[in-house]
Parts: structure tokens; sequence; C-alpha cells
């Protein structure tokens, strides 16, 4: 097969809007194992939407937008479903952005050859393909953004409001889009380690092209503009997707709240759907108790799912869209913190 | 708290003709990983009740009933879409009979302390609890049964419908009960490991206080009785929750069939639901296509999904139950070829 | 490739005299996570050994044997640092067994194409090959052993017993078996789930072809001889390499003893080396506190360890066997009791 | 019990040197499933190790030196067994430099009450405990530090370079430190998420506090110093411990070669120990052979191993370490690439 016989059906993202969890997550109630901690999990996310003093804060690590839930954080942007997004970037850049440019991720196989894939240049994300050169242009793309700004150091969620206003100025050539929707609705998008993706890629072209005056991405700064938004807030509720970085960053910024003497409440609310297993003692399946130690997460309302997001989250989130805790909640606009 | 205030909220079996998967399974077909993976498990399912010469082996592995998958299992039974079933003895002994016998699965948690519930005579199973009292009363229903049938060795499929005409003469105290739906619909039940459950505390009894003539459970006789239903009806699909012994030995019967001289050609289709990882080299965990190198499942239809059964398995067989093949499916009444 | 370039380089059984893993599980000791975790199931298994009044049960699940893992158990059975087997049929007769009639294990890769190895009959275990024809050799010598049995139920353990007999007539073809030396120093293997593995297709080739008379397997009475062992010794402990059906079976014995009238303690000391998850509930992975809410283990000397048997149970045992607890053991010849 | 009673057997960590892995490893290698892999993957480290023209570069990712492993680090540095470092803050700053400043980590419980434990001011690592009061002061610490430099973007590798100046100065209070071993050897260590761990804390207070003329942590730069001593260096082999950003920090230098038209290239021997799975499609667990589709790692020697990192990653180190390749390699002093 050539490249585009490996390239031809695209992932479509669901919808969850196009039908109604409600029903199955009521059955899962009152049955057991994970169909009921994804319930409680469900229930606690509906809590947070309808607790008004509670603001939303999402995160999201694992390759979760090539998989097709790009749409579901695109409803909950628009919906007033979440606040602030924390996020590794091949999810905001590699994957959302590189759609947002017309670009699309194929249906593959993990039993293809992965030597043969690379003489193609199809990159392979489990039983997902993707054009590499694509990817280049994508790369490129944050570079050519990054020589038009002021050469300072800002944080990732500044650079991906300028990603936002990118597309908003060429028009966004795919449906819908994450940066794009949160450009629009004030909603900022943190990536902690904004390097680590496409991103950094293009970052780098940027420097060492303009190795007199250059930007920088300072992720301290990142830190600093998160703890923010707590201390604005005060009441949270994470709903996290996936562990790694994004979970650790946010869960941190209770004790940062402490950290600058504003101390705030811990996350009142806490989710996490993933697959990590609690006994290498990593981040990643660590515990929401666990992270109550820390004085991070109130345990009240808390609850871990083990399942793989692309069946469990549409189900959450579904079912949270048809409850409509969220028709009476307003847009924060977290974003009009970080401007003057 | 005491004992009855531990046993207050009963698990609930959820009912897949209560709401529609299928708009969800179609939106997992364009997606990856595990939503992509259970919507090609549904479609292998489908496809399995749609072929006319195909019969369906369903095997049940981990504590699925006392979670709350009963009444999915009892809907296929009764809308033909299993033909035979194939089952740890926990799920039809201590979880099936004992509900059927009036007793209850109650919701509890994983955090409780386990001295404090043994001293109360609660059996915990993750966050699940049982009386153990009523256990007991399952345990020695199993030695009466026992008692009244000829001392003679029986197959567990044999001992089994004899539970059914049990139930049949009783009345059920549930609404719902596999081991009474099977027997009524000929569908046979074989746990070929039929001491390991509450079933073996019953027989150890019977056995121990008639020492001169007791009955036995003669599980080479399943294996040669579910050989028998393969040689019977040649094409087969499985459809595996779980893995464990009823896994290996369904898949067996290929080579059984050859051993007799009577050659039948693989599992045409293959399915399972597992959260059990390969890398151990363990059977529950290994591959279908590694089976299709011992000759046991056909590679064209088949696919595992990671995902914890209780979330996974109502989707699948809400839309194979809303996609109606089976209404075009008899009842195979395999029960019979053992019935003179 | 043909068959025989498949089927050069054969699994070399490790040798846990070999080496001392003493400093190993040491220096694990003051660690944390799994490294601490198997220290402390070390130190129980030691303790178990020391312990005047123990008797200990080993159960075995997963591809141990055509792992490498055969002479660490027929070190343990030598040495006396174990009483009773519990195990899948697959470990003891397609993997112990087998080798005893002079076959082999290959090392093979999980990457070769399942169907190019159906057509050389070569059998995958995950990395590993076996003949698929040496196989067939191994069901017919467990044919002519039942052919040459007198036909009426044989609890598994007696059955392998007569395995080890014929092993003795005929001279093992290996180094070393399990099968023979527990034949020779009287430790009881059970086998729970006897037909589903390679006795299988023996027996049924044996009750095919002996319509009128033929000898049967009565896991009944497996359950109730293992039970008379618990009566008989009191004190208890398990070692237990995987989960499935032996460890329930062993676990089961304690509550066995009850409903017998005989009843004795929980098993007081516990270890599972394990990979599976306890979060689908499943037996498998479900921890030894639950356990110890069914009143089957006692909580004070009890050991989880989340890691893969072939690297884990060398060191627990190498580590045992250096300790030296065994050295003032005697065999405790619970085959005697079976015996008039 | 109090604050005190809680923590007092602290974390010792191995020592690799003090026993002999080579026996074990040579019999893992006739082996099986993760035995073999981890010889397999032993293999391929002594190969970097002795192959002339190979840099080696580690990552690490997950809560490791409070676990133990830390002077396997030390010992991999001081012995020129490794040239450049990746790894997640919490690592080298909470748990490494923490131990610098002469605090400890201590042996705790998982099933600790986690409330109680927020009250003493205790965190929980799974089954690790923390004075969080100490933590405090090592934030402060990182906070001093930035405050007495000069105002302007650093690399994590610079600012944790002027971490180990600040320990050579002071003196460290602790047997071994990575971030002063380090330092000396000229040993570069990317934090490419600096601002989610400790070092996050001192550094919001640092930038709170210093709001017209702070320093900036530039994580772009992180990833352009990275892909310099790839360029440099031309071949490299990666020891992975855990996945995270490290992992995939580490894996993208090869394209960011390209990027910068200095074509380099990929990893030539890749290892990674870790228990996360694949089938979530996220990166921790993704195959190395899906790396080398996206033209990062090669695929003639690599090596995943599935198992938790404290029971693994001695063995490997200290084979390799008895092996004794390490002796003809000379230090890399990467360092001093970034020095004027």
């Amino acid at each position: 097969m050539n490249k585009r016989e490996h390239l031809t059906d695209t992932i479509q993202h669901i919808d969850i809007k196009s039908f109604d969890a409600r029903p199955i997550i009521d059955a899962y109630r009152s049955m057991a194992f994970q169909a009921r901690n994804l319930a409680t999990a469900t229930d606690i996310y509906n809590r947070m939407l309808n607790d008004k003093n509670c603001s939303v804060i999402l995160t999201l690590a694992g390759s979760l937008f090539s998989a097709g839930l790009k749409n579901v954080v695109v409803d909950m942007i628009e919906n007033n479903m979440v606040d602030a997004i924390v996020s590794t970037g091949a999810i905001i850049v590699d994957q959302d952005f590189f759609e947002a440019l017309g670009f699309k991720h194929y249906i593959g196989t993990p039993f293809e050859d992965d030597n043969k894939l690379r003489d193609l240049m199809i990159d392979r994300i489990y039983d997902t393909y993707i054009d590499e050169e694509e990817l280049r242009v994508c790369d490129m793309t944050v570079a050519e953004i990054a020589n038009n700004l002021e050469p300072r150091p800002y944080s990732s969620r500044e650079f991906i409001f300028e990603m936002g206003r990118y597309l908003d100025g060429k028009g966004i050539k795919t449906e819908k889009s994450v940066v794009y929707s949160a450009y629009q609705k004030g909603v900022p998008i943190f990536v902690p380690a904004f390097s680590d993706c496409s991103a950094g890629f293009g970052l780098i072209h940027h420097q060492w092209h303009n190795k007199e005056k250059y930007l920088s991405i300072d992720s301290a700064r990142d830190f600093l503009e998160l703890t923010r938004i707590k201390i604005e807030c005060a009441e949270t509720g994470i709903l996290m997707i996936g562990g790694g970085v994004p979970k650790n960053f946010t869960q941190d910024v209770v004790v940062a709240t402490e950290v600058l003497d504003a101390d705030r409440p811990m996350h009142k609310y806490a989710v996490q759907l993933t697959v990590a297993d609690e006994r290498d003692g990593a981040l990643s399946g660590s515990t929401l108790k666990e992270a109550s130690s820390w004085g991070k997460v109130d345990t009240t309302y808390e609850q871990m799912v083990f399942g793989e997001a692309t069946v469990t989250m549409p189900l959450l989130v579904s079912d949270a869209y048809h409850r409509g805790y969220w028709k009476a909640r307003k847009a924060a606009n977290f974003q009009k913190l970080f401007q003057k």
C-alpha cells in the first residue's frame, strides 16, 4: 500500500449531544465495580456544575483528541461546563491545533510494521495514523506565530491564546477546535511542559533562527497564573482525564496558594478517569485519597474510575450535558484575569 | 454499624432493553483505542447472531452477577442470543442460584475494615457485600439436591440442570435467574471447576455424610459434552467476559474434536472483554491471535477489548439486542443432546 | 523458516541455588513499592518455613513452567519447602509432565505471525513456542494411563499420583520433574479443573473409546481431600503464584472445614505474586484483606506483590533457600493420608 | 500516634555495588516473559556502554528516589554510566535536592487514614511518608537560589546546575546526591516541566515577591539544549525508567535535529522499564516500535520491560556495573557545551 491508501478513513469525533447517557449512568449507579464508580464520578461532576461557587478545571493527558474526544471538550467549553484547562502539549498542539489547520487523524491498526510506516512518513499512535509531513506544517505554524510575537517570556496560556488569535484570523479549517473555542470563550489553557510537543519543534526553530532576540516560555509563570485562578475562585472541582503533569500541576495549586500566603481550600470535588495503576507509586495512578494527605483534594467528593477514556468520558459528559446543570452556569472568562 | 446497617442497599441488575446503545457504539466505531475496539467487538457479536450456521458460546469469569450483570445474561438466554454457557462456579452458584433462593447482594465499599466485616459474617467482593449466613444456606441447598440424586458421576452441566429443576419445583424467589432460564430454554451451562465455589461446599458435605454411596462431578465429561456440542454445530462464535478456565476450556474444544477424529473448524468469531494483561504470559490476557497459533480461533473476526465488564458488556449486549439479529434465530436447545 | 528453525533455543529453568538473593531482598526491605512488598512477602514465606506447626501450600497459575520456573518448584519439593500444591492443569500436564516425556519449550517471539505458526503446528505462549505434535503425544500418554487404571472416579490428586508412578516406571527424560518429585516425596498435587488442559484431551479420548466402562475425575473429591489436609495440619501458610482457580480453591478450604463441622483456623500466612488488578472485582486480583472478610486468610501476615512471577518468584525462593529454615522441616508426606 | 511516631524508619537507598546481579540476569536470559525481557534490556544497556560512539541518556519518571533508587543513579553518574538525564521535577527537587538538604523519606503504609496524615502534615506517596514542613524548606531554598540569580530566562538544566553549585557551597547533608554528583561530573539534568514540583513553589514565590525583575524558566530552551547534545553526540542510547514527559521529550530530540536541519540518527538503543499499558494509547505505555514509526527509535535494539522499577532497575544496573563496560568510558561532560 502506498501512503494515501493507509490514510483513508478519518477519525470522527463523538458528539455527546447526539445520545443521552443518563439511563445508562442511572443503571450503573446500582451496580458494582467500575460501572458504579463511573456513575459516582458523573454524579460528582454534576455536583460541580450545580455548585454556584465552584469553578471547574479539566485536566487532559493521553492521546485523547486524536482518538475522537476533541468535540467533547469543545462542547464542554461552549456550554460553560469547564472554566480552565490544563493539558499535555500533544493534545492541544499536535492534535487540536493540527486539525484546526485542516489536517486529520486516520484510522490505523496496531499490527502494521512500524519500519514500513516510518518509510512512508506515517506516525502511529496505537491504532491511529498521522501524516508526519502535515505535522511538520503544524510545527512551522507555531514557529511563524512565535516569529510574529514580541520577544519576551510568555506563559503557555498566553502563547496558546495567541494560537487562538491566529486561528481567528485565518479561520479554522475543521468543524470545531478547542484552542479556538477556548479563545472565544475566555477559557485559559495551560500546558506546563509546553516544549514537549509540536510546539517545541516550532519554538526551537524560532529560537535557533533568532539567536539575538527570541521569545521564551516561562513555565513558572504558568504555575503562577493557574494559582491566581485558584486564588480568584476559591472553590474548585477538577475533572481529570488521565494523569501525568496536568494532574499533578493542577492539584499543586492548592499548596501554591499557601506558599503565596493566600490560602485557599482544597479542591472540593475531584474525579479521575484513568487506567494507571497505583502500585508503582507514580503520580498518574495515585489515589485521590493520597492527594488528600498532601492537602490538595478533599475526600468528601472524589472518585477514581478505572477505564480507558474513549469509552468512559463520552458517557460521563453526555450525562452531564443532558442533566443540564450547566444551563445555570455563566462563563467564568478567567482569560480576563490576565488581560489589562 | 451492626450487620443489617451494612446490608441495606441492594445491587440492581442493569436492563439492557431499557436503553439503546446503538448510537454510542456507532460513534465509538470511528474513534480509537478501546471505544473502537468495543465497537468492533460488538459488530463481531452481531455478525455471530446474524450467521445462520453459527452457535454462540458465552464464557463468564469474574464476579459478574454480584455486580449487576445477571439480567444481561438472562435476556441473552431468553432472546436466543446465546446457545451454551461456560462459567466459573461462583457466578452460577454463589451469585445466580443464591439470588434465585431469595438472597441479595449489597452495595458496599472497598474501604471498610475486613476484620470487622468478618466478625459480622459479611463477605466482601471489592465494593459489594454478601451475608455469609445466607451463603451457607446456598451451600446446603446444593447438598440437599445432591442427596436427592442417584449416586453416580455427573457432569457439571447435568448437575446445574438439576439445580434448574429444583428451582422449577420450588419457584424462584427473585425476578430472574440464569440457572432457571437456561433450564427452561435448554441452554447448557458448564462449570469446569465446579467444586471451586459454593457448590463445592455442598458437595463435600454430601460426600462426607454419604461415605458409602455418593455422587461425583466428572470434569472430563464436561469437556466431552462441550466437545459434542462443537461437533454438532460446527460453526461457533465465542463471547468471552473475562478469561480464566472458561476461556481456555471453550477454546480447547476445537482441538478436542481433532482428538476424537471428528475435526471441526476453529471458532469463527471471538470476542473477549477483559482487563487482563498479556505481558505475564497467562491465559486470561493472552491474545486471540495467540489462540490462533493453537488452531483454536480464526483471526478474521476477533477482538479483545480492554475494559471492565460492568461498563462494557451492557453497551455491547444492548446494541445487539436493539440491532435485533436474534429475532431470526431459533433456540438451539443443546440440552436435548444429552437427554435420551 | 521451517518448523525446526523456529524450535532451536530451548527454555532453561532457573536454578535458585546458583545465586543468593538474600542481599537483594535485604536491600529491598528498606525501599518502597514492590521492592519492599517483595521483601515482606519473602519474610512471610520464611516465617511459614520457620513455624514448626505450619504446613505450606503452593498455588500455581499462569504459564509458569514453560517460562522456566519448573526447577524452582522441584527444589521446593525436594527441600521440604512445600507440603501440597494446587495448580492449573497446563502447568502440571502440558508443561511439567510434557517435559518429563522428553519434550521441550522453545524461545520464541510475540511478534511472529500466528497464522504461519498454526500452519507449522507451533503453539505460542506469548514469547515461547511448543511443538503441537509433541503435545498430542502428551495427550495420548494421559489416555494410555487412564486406559490402564480401574474405571472409577478419581480425584485429580490421585490421577496425578498415577502419572508420577508412570514416570517412575518409564524414567523421566528430562533433568527434573515436579510430578515425579512430588510422587517421590509424597507431596499431593491438586488440579481442580483437571480436564482444562492436555489431560482433558487424553481423558475424553479415553471416555470416548471406552463408552461402557471409563474412569472419571471427581472434582468434589479434590476439594474434600484438600480439606482433609487442612483438617490434619490446622496451621497453614499459602504461597500463591498467580490467581485463578488455585487461589480460590485453596482459600476456600478454611470455610470447608466449618462445613464439615471440623473448624480449623484461617490460613495464618498468605503471599501472592501477581499482576492482576483488584479493580475489576475478580478473584485473581482481589486483596488478601478481602479474603479475610470471608474468614479465609488472617491479616497479620499477608502480602500481595505486584510483579510478574518469572522475575519475582526466583528472588523470593532463592532467599528462602539460602536463609535455610527448611533444613529443620520434615516432609509432611500428605500423600499418605490418602493411601490405605 | 503523633507525627514523629509515624516518621521513624527511613527509606534506605539500594547499593547496586553490594550484590552482583549477573548470575540472575544470565539465568533470566533463557526464561520467558519479563525475566527474559529484563535480561534483553540489560544486554542492550550493556551494549550502549560498550559502544564507544554512543552517549547514554537516562529518563526518570515516577517517585523513584523517595523509593530508594537515588544512589543507583548516583553510581551511574560517578562511573560514567550515563551522560545526560531527563527527569520529572519531583525526583530531582522534592526527592534528591530535598535529601541533600538533610531531610529523609520514611517507611509508611498505604492503609493509613489520609485525613489523619493531612492533620499531621505528613504527605504520603503510596507507602512512603514525607514531612510536609520539611518540603516547605525545600521550596523556600529554591526561592532563595532564584532570588540570588540574575533575573533572566534560564533553562531547567541551567537552574539545576545552580542548585548543584548551591550544594557545593553549603555541603550536602546526606551521603549522596544526584544533583550534586551531576554538578561535579558535568552531567546535565533536564526537567521539561520544571514548575511542576517543589521548584514551582519556590519559583512562584520568587516571581510573586519580585514583580518587577524576576527569573523565568524557558522550557523551549531545555528542548533546544537537549537537541544540541543530540547534534553533538550523534549516536545515543536511552534508558527510560517510567514514561511521561521525560520519555516523550527525549525521544523527540531526534526529530528536533531535523527541524534544525542538522539531522542525526534515531536513538540506536532504547530500553524502558514501566508498568504502563499500551492499550489506552497514551505515550507512557506506547511501544518503542511505535516510536520507530515516528523516526525516533531504531528497532534493532529496543526492549520494554513490564515491571515496577524498584524491583527491576537495581538488577539491571547491578549487572551493568559488574559487567564493567563503563570502565572504558569517559565522562562526556555535556555541561561544558553550555558554558562559555
